[in-house]
């Protein structure tokens, strides 16, 4: 273990499992810890958590990382994505309900990190710019630039861990006449403020679980009428009234979108929620990834090892209902195999374990249930082999089920549901006020609220 | 010249003009031209005179090249960048007014290119991701990803030539309190359409060419009301009623921005207009111009050679009164160094002779007539030694004055003013409605307009 040292691109939720994995060893006595430096190009831990006003490029000219938006709630329970290692009790020390907003959440992820013992790893404001692996010595070479220096610094690795996340690269397709349309054209990433489309006719094309919450954020502040376009099933919630869904845009003629079923209607805005692109710039072919969002990616062994050279470790590369959990329990497994404590079998075991995998998903019917069980049994094969704390993994699952039938039910109103934690038992309290009236979401404003006991049915 | 192989980073109108002075000795007969790869980020040629309708992120995921919006016309008359080598005359067979649309002085600059002759050095949909150059063989690697075939190509190169613009990178400062402003703050990188901010009250940041001229777009689209907030000079025009200058902005509550006067006013969108930063997330350090939108950069021999290593060709670097016809001299310039028709000196020659060029620059009173005179000398320098056709820098330089005295005039009528070709003499049509009311901007409305012989006084 002598002398290893690892890189770490990216000090978001991924990025900082891994820190936090490798503090945990630590904890834990052990002595012969690689060397870490971690590169974030934000000034701050956090990754996507961090709302930034900012839109496209950033203060140092860098693509924005951040696609969160003002007023973003969870749109999941956090009872799915609480920590083994660190539970909503212990944080906050009292019940909450169960979709916090943004800010909350952001404070419980953070809670966890011991912020002088990670930062020291972190040099903030640093993207990388290349990255060459050398077949001869086994080392990687990693050049970043730090712009708080103005200068490049350039070092060597024997493991790389890209922890850059996958939501931050608008995958944005062309509609015929989109050039001409005379008022905002967007895409989710760049998304900020429902208040700008206050009163104006949106269009929302994609239905993805960004078109659902954007829509939902718009119609919460105001906008006059929102349309989701969808290309081939429509997201079938019962929508309030202003909003409804349609069949794909075929193009547009000035300010009016023609539908595939014939219809057409003026619109103020435009917005893309078409999903992502998996985007790594600063990664040569021989070690760059290339998939798109699902369930189980090609070339990663357990997820986790680029197949071509297993030194080169991506995290958080899946489509996820499972998130937080899943990372850590990803970045102890890597921990592991960085340490020496979990060997890497060759490339023909690695295929063959990658095989199982992907024909086991293949056979899948593509439903929701049996995705969260596929990625439940991802967990639990890794959970089986490493030091990170049980967790009821399946208790999750049938949470995130009952999370889609809750939404099936009132769109507009699941926010407003309570689940019991699967690691305290602590029934979460509920909001008291619907969620379409509460406008506030800052950390004061929800933890100053006056929760109400959850009723037990 | 056995061999020699250059790579031309950009196809905007600077690596055309590398491509085009090429292509012109090629043309003359010269039989020992180099090899010539052209790579360029967009699908096109023309760079910035590209309008898209996209904004941050392309459709590879890249930082979307074009600044340019709707509606944009000449804020600077033609006949101020007319080509020596091809004029408004042979391109349009008849005289048209000074102040042309984006789309109209595109037709133009693209109208000298032999498209087929030059799109075969172009590899479209490949931005390049780094560039090395080795000491020990003295020849540049650079590798670009190439979307066209989802695979990056490495190529060697005896010389790079940059060619990439600097007014892609947005300089966005922050203010205190913007995170919460309750509507859309972007920087004019990202402004495409007027029409988004009809009936609006929207504040500009800076005090630029791209304030002045967004804010007179804004104002000929039905802005409500906009405000120019300056740090420290008004820019001074007579503005209509409905817009004013304040100074710089303190800091924002809600949507209502306070001035250092003390004064403060709600607004609905943020417009900065706070210039581009220079930026080559390509290049290594040893070979990166570090510099900000001014009239001689440092380190640049002749304004085009890097000091510390020559080979590196970075063209259209300074702040610009000339444009194209400037970016012509300086690729002629380059393409006989390349060839060996021209010595570059050594080091300590270089420097003196940036030296002069700088203190010169020094001693001036930072006027405009005094810059534009500067750069006029600048390119009579480069233009004695070669056989780029010569034409009257000087005139030229003379109606860059009479453009400002114009717009000092009438800001929102200088367009309606007309000149004379340097070239031909060709007197410029006049519009036959005020700027003001023509809104159709394309080629095709605008070239059947019914141009007026123009008065001489």
């Amino acid at each position: 273990m002598l002398n290893k040292k690892i890189a770490i691109l990216g000090g978001g939720p991924s990025g900082l499992a891994q820190l936090r994995a490798f503090e945990a060893a630590r904890l834990a006595g052990n002595k012969n810890l690689p060397e870490i430096i971690c590169y974030e190009k934000q000034n701050d831990i956090g990754g996507m958590w961090n709302y930034t006003w900012r839109t496209g490029l950033d203060k140092n000219g860098e693509p924005v990382h951040g696609s969160m938006y003002r007023y973003l709630w969870s749109n999941g329970p956090k009872e799915c994505l609480e920590f083994a290692d660190y539970t909503f009790d212990e944080h906050f020390g009292r019940a909450i309900p169960s979709y916090p907003p943004r800010a909350v959440l952001k404070d419980y992820i953070l809670g966890r990190i011991d912020e002088e013992a990670i930062k020291k790893y972190i040099r903030f404001e640093c993207p990388v710019r290349w990255v060459e692996y050398d077949d001869a010595t086994e080392k990687f070479t990693v050049t970043v630039m730090n712009h708080k220096t103005g200068e490049q610094e350039t070092d060597i690795f024997d493991y790389v861990v890209v922890a850059t996340g996958h939501f931050s690269t608008p995958n944005m397709p062309y509609f015929k006449g989109v050039e001409d349309f005379p008022g905002r054209v967007l895409h989710a990433h760049d998304f900020r403020d429902a208040l700008e489309f206050e009163n104006k006719d949106v269009l929302m094309i994609g239905s993805s679980y960004s078109a659902e919450d954007i829509a939902s954020q718009c119609y919460k502040y105001g906008a006059k009428s929102i349309t989701i376009s969808y290309r081939s099933e429509p997201i079938g919630y019962d929508w309030p009234d202003n909003m409804e869904e349609r069949p794909l845009v075929t193009h547009f003629e000035g300010n009016v979108a023609y539908f595939k079923d014939g219809t057409s209607k003026a619109f103020d805005a435009i917005m893309m929620c078409t999903g992502y692109l998996f985007h790594f710039p600063f990664l040569p072919d021989e070690l760059r990834l290339d998939t798109h969002n699902c369930m189980y990616p090609e070339h990663l062994y357990k997820g986790i090892f680029f197949h071509d050279n297993p030194k080169m470790i991506y995290l958080g590369m899946h489509d996820q209902y499972y998130t937080f959990n899943k990372l850590d329990v990803q970045a102890w497994y890597a921990r592991d195999v960085i340490l020496g404590d979990k060997a890497i079998p060759n490339a023909e075991e690695r295929l063959a374990d990658m095989k199982i995998w992907q024909d086991r998903h293949q056979a899948l019917d593509g439903s929701d249930d049996q995705n969260i069980d596929f990625q439940a049994d991802y967990i639990l094969d890794l959970l089986a082999t490493i030091d990170y704390p049980d967790f009821p993994v399946k208790a999750q699952g049938e949470l995130f089920k009952q999370w889609l039938r809750d939404k099936e039910e009132d769109i507009m109103g699941f926010r407003e549901k309570t689940y019991a934690s699967t690691m305290t038992n602590t029934m979460a309290t509920e909001l008291p006020a619907p969620w379409l009236e509460i406008k506030d979401d800052s950390l004061e404003s929800f933890m100053s609220l006056d929760f109400v006991e959850a009723t037990v049915d």
